[in-house]
């Protein structure tokens, strides 16, 4: 299983980190400071109860970050030191380049940018973006090319969601239609436009073990525990953010029981499968982000758990084949199914929220992921209380409109970018590998060939 | 390893979980709501430092029932993802059912239930009996079997819990009467009615592996880590709860350090059995819970920890074995000796600590386990405060005997319930094996069997 | 594979466990308390605040080392059970030693100690210098020799802190200087007494597996999720810990993507290694502890945790490898390349920091780390005042010779007094090995050698 180093050239991964690296240190350097100390010692309360308010959401989102979703990358059964190293290089990578593109844009004042936790935590969603489309090819597609893809699908992802929550005034708190919505149909056109018309047959390693099956199981209890954070740490504190956790809380508990339900009743044997189960206890969470902070009854909540369960089941037994036969579109991990079916159900039902829920004057604030902070959640607010309900559940349609069509044609842009030779797609034969990029241990080669006879020479030679 | 579908009736699962959660939309629809929405600033501010206090301590719970909880099941090695994933689905099940049934016994005010995180908690609280309970018959029960188990152990703990709490006025903020020994002689009766007489051979299936030893105690970790935010989340603020955390830390850290005492001195060879590491840690958390926030003094919480562990040890070794030959008592994981005997001993503390210890005003609030929130802990109070130290002594002891006479009576009936035939117990030989259940690789399948072979047709595939 | 009993007294762990176990009993009842109820409503806020504000940092760093560490010790395929559990009691044990010891040294006012959680904190972060000094002789010492090393590092890493903070004044929040440097060249003190001029032979159980990276490298993204929280808890509230968890987050990207560039730049195929990433990922962490609240720009954290991941890296493909040819010292988890190099690099960047840093006066706070708590903080904020930032820097040097100077010489007593015959080393040929400690199933013993036959067998038994 030599590789020529001529073939894939190695050598591109660390000169554009270690370049993007220097270029950071630099852009630091000359313009990124902390905010002033707080001389007063109120100010310092108050900077220390923003602290204690968002920091355990925080770590929450890192947790899911980076254990949750690693883990639930690690169900290939030989690629997933792969599965979890690159989402963690990726997760690094997209923050650093989200902090600089946000900084810049709308951070930039007298030629500084003021760091503090609530950007950080911004410039981590605009990575979660990348760690979703990544899916779409996992174990295809080599570090070089994941690098490239997040290089384009932030700033993509910045304009995405400056047109939608900022110009169109769009209400997603969690994220639905902004982040999952945008890097579902990102990752499919990357995919598409990567992989153009081959057939991708099924590889010998693609398939999971029970073991990697229950490492990725792993992964997706650990996100369905934290997703309540995800989608409440940017709502209003009080009500609405009480409201987000719960909403989200019912959400995914529906979705873990209609997901049984539907992948049992699908199959002829009323066996479970492992996939379904993985991703369908989470749509839940992917479909109720643009709804979680409005004034929906509990009811609501519930429903939009198990309708987005029952379509992810249903994607993965039906539509993701499909779509692999008639457009040849390979899709690893399933993102349509769990980011595209229940986000596009989130943003109707979000639609329906407004035509019909009361608009509560002091809980159901507007999102807040715009990067501009609070500005953009007043602009979005006055837009809902100038256009009416009819106004802003129009809007709601166009930003799920402008999130699936822009994001899919930059996604083909992108992945037509990604077949560069010099980004050394690996050969179909080493897919899904660990070995082709990590100095381990074959599996195939057991830890002790014959270890009774290293045994009998190393007591040999304790004797002696 | 065909199995007859008219044996095996998979369909009830769907069939069962289906129902209930169409029957719970309904239910939610008609009379399940959130809070009024707090008009004024101040009430905002409540509500955000109530989500603050609670919201962690929930969100560790969490992490501990899912994960922690779900990965010390998978000991068993072809089991492990039926461990998990059963686990996951009852918790879900049973939450869900337990605010259904708590809310109409407690909060159904003018034809409405006003919803919020502390219900939700005292909910998940009620689920966890039937995880615990679930040990006693792990791998020989099906699915189907677990779920009844659930329906009925639900409304059988909310009503011992308002016998033990709000009638007797015991005293018990982490539950090890009302929660661990109710749930541990449930499963025991369960156990009984449903095996009887049978002596259950050791299956081939059932002896760990090093792999599946090794994911167990990284369950037993991450429920040791968070127990403190178990046994203290339903505390009063303040001083009574900084005292459950330490206390439970205490505990816990003497249980670890005991376990291995007792566990290498009860092997003639020293070495430490897995099982003992497993569960022994852990038996402090379970016989602090009752005594947690009262003003013991923090020797108490060490010797309640090692006596704890040292019980649990001995149980496995000696009172486990005794209990299935001469009762024919079936105790899958042993969890007589995880939550029966600490809890015990914990009760036996509370007696000793509400004769002797001091009723501070402050700080050794009574529980709010109680459904009925602060209305129990007001009479708890007040029935300490009426009927002095040895009357309140009394009631704890009495709390003690409902707890195991009830629950193992109503184990034995739900038992005899879970023989009927159309819940499809599954036979011996098919036990302990997740591909019953789930359309997993069997693992005696090698993922690649001649993967040479493979790769050589797909490489001729890319040249050609 | 038997063991002799005679040989390897493993009778001697529960005895010296439980002698100590009785011991601390003892000692807790004669004069450890809980601090007095606050009776008014007041102090009980404050105390609720108090829980509020520390208890989510502390159960983060209950997570990092429980959990994240232990999973990191179990990159040895046939050792893991082991690491997971030898790491476990000697955190427990550690930070009951150390309670008592801090106790008597600090808090023994009127025959009596006050209990609280942040003495309980300070004590797990004297434990923490234990389970890094371990990485040096994992796999190859007893049980004994551990908790033997335990015993002597406590009482010389308090009197080394002593010297440290609160003579020195050296500022160090995150324990740099006074944990990380202090322990690693405690272990490599100990390994090189320990095992002398041997040549330490590679075993064939010491290569990492393909699974048994992956546990490991899950171990080492829990700590680097959590690393923060270690850094921060002990901070001024406010600004000084805003700060330090920003500089932590951002030392610790630049270390995850420094050490990607660099383990693939040293290799001549590109490939990265697994222990690169397993160790480099967090080196960032260790360095900015002791910089991490003062008045540092965000572009010093940045360039700090790109540097010592290269340090880290350049370490073990280099210096490692040298260190085990000509000082015959053996390092089994690289701590010197983890702890040692990017320790010196962090105190190293403190002198820069405190010479050319503004010392900002309501933010960059000292160290609390002290267990004498708010004096020391005063002492050394008043010995800055008074000395200057020249004196302050040459403190900063001086605490570091002083941690890595006594700890060598410490060390190498303490790894002396682990060659006594009565703690059990065991040979060679048993090393790294989970089943010399654990009644454990051995791997190489397939869990089903003839599964058909037993499964027929019990077909049949139910038929009859």
């Amino acid at each position: 299983m030599a590789v020529p180093p001529s073939t894939y050239p190695h050598r591109l991964l660390p000169l554009f980190l270690g370049l993007f690296q220097g270029a950071l240190l630099l852009f630091f350097a000359l313009f990124v400071t902390y905010d002033e100390p707080s001389a007063q010692a109120e100010d310092t309360n108050l900077v220390a109860n923003q602290v204690y308010s968002t920091f355990p959401f925080f770590q929450d989102i890192q947790v899911m970050l980076v254990v949750g979703l690693g883990l639930l990358l690690t169900f290939l059964p030989r690629y997933g030191f792969s599965g979890l190293t690159h989402n963690f290089l990726l997760l690094n990578f997209s923050t650093q380049w989200a902090l600089v593109l946000q900084g810049l844009l709308h951070h930039f004042h007298h030629g500084q940018i003021h760091l503090d936790l609530h950007k950080l935590l911004i410039s981590e969603f605009a990575a979660v973006t990348v760690l979703i489309s990544v899916g779409a090819i996992l174990g295809r597609a080599s570090p070089c090319q994941l690098l490239v893809m997040a290089t384009c699908e932030i700033p993509l992802y910045l304009a995405s969601e400056w047109v939608i929550v900022t110009c169109l005034g769009v209400l997603d708190v969690g994220g639905t239609i902004t982040i999952h919505v945008f890097s579902c149909y990102f990752g499919l056109g990357v995919s598409k436009a990567l992989f153009r018309a081959a057939q991708q047959p099924l590889h010998p390693k693609e398939t999971p073990t029970t073991s990697s099956d229950l490492m990725s199981l792993v992964g997706t209890l650990i996100l369905w525990v934290f997703w309540p954070s995800f989608v409440a740490v940017l709502c209003q504190p009080g009500d609405a953010q009480h409201r987000a956790i719960l909403n989200t809380l019912l959400a995914m508990s529906a979705s873990a029981i209609t997901t049984v339900v539907a992948s049992s009743l699908l199959q002829r044997d009323g066996k479970l499968s492992p996939g379904h189960l993985q991703n369908g206890s989470l749509a839940g969470g992917v479909a109720i982000g643009v709804v979680a902070d409005m004034a929906v009854p509990p009811v609501a909540a519930l429903a939009l758990g198990s309708l987005s369960a029952v379509a992810c089941v249903l994607g993965f037994r039906f539509l993701s084949p499909l779509l692999a036969r008639k457009l040849t579109l390979h899709d690893q991990c399933g993102i349509h199914n769990l980011h595209g079916l229940p986000g596009i159900l989130g943003a109707a039902a979000s639609v329906v929220a407004v035509l019909v829920a009361p608009k509560d004057p002091s809980g159901s604030q507007p999102s807040q992921l715009s990067p501009a902070g609070g500005n953009a959640s007043e602009v979005a607010e006055g837009h809902w209380g100038v256009r009416g309900a009819g106004g802003q559940a129009l809007c709601q349609a166009a930003g799920l409109a402008v999130a699936a069509g822009a994001s899919l044609l930059a996604g083909l842009l992108t992945g037509a970018a990604l077949r560069l030779p010099c980004l050394a797609r690996p050969p179909e034969r080493l897919c899904f590998d660990d070995s082709l990029y990590f100095k381990i241990q074959d599996q195939s080669e057991s830890p002790e060939p014959d270890s009774s006879a290293e045994e009998g020479a190393l007591a040999l030679k304790e004797q002696i």
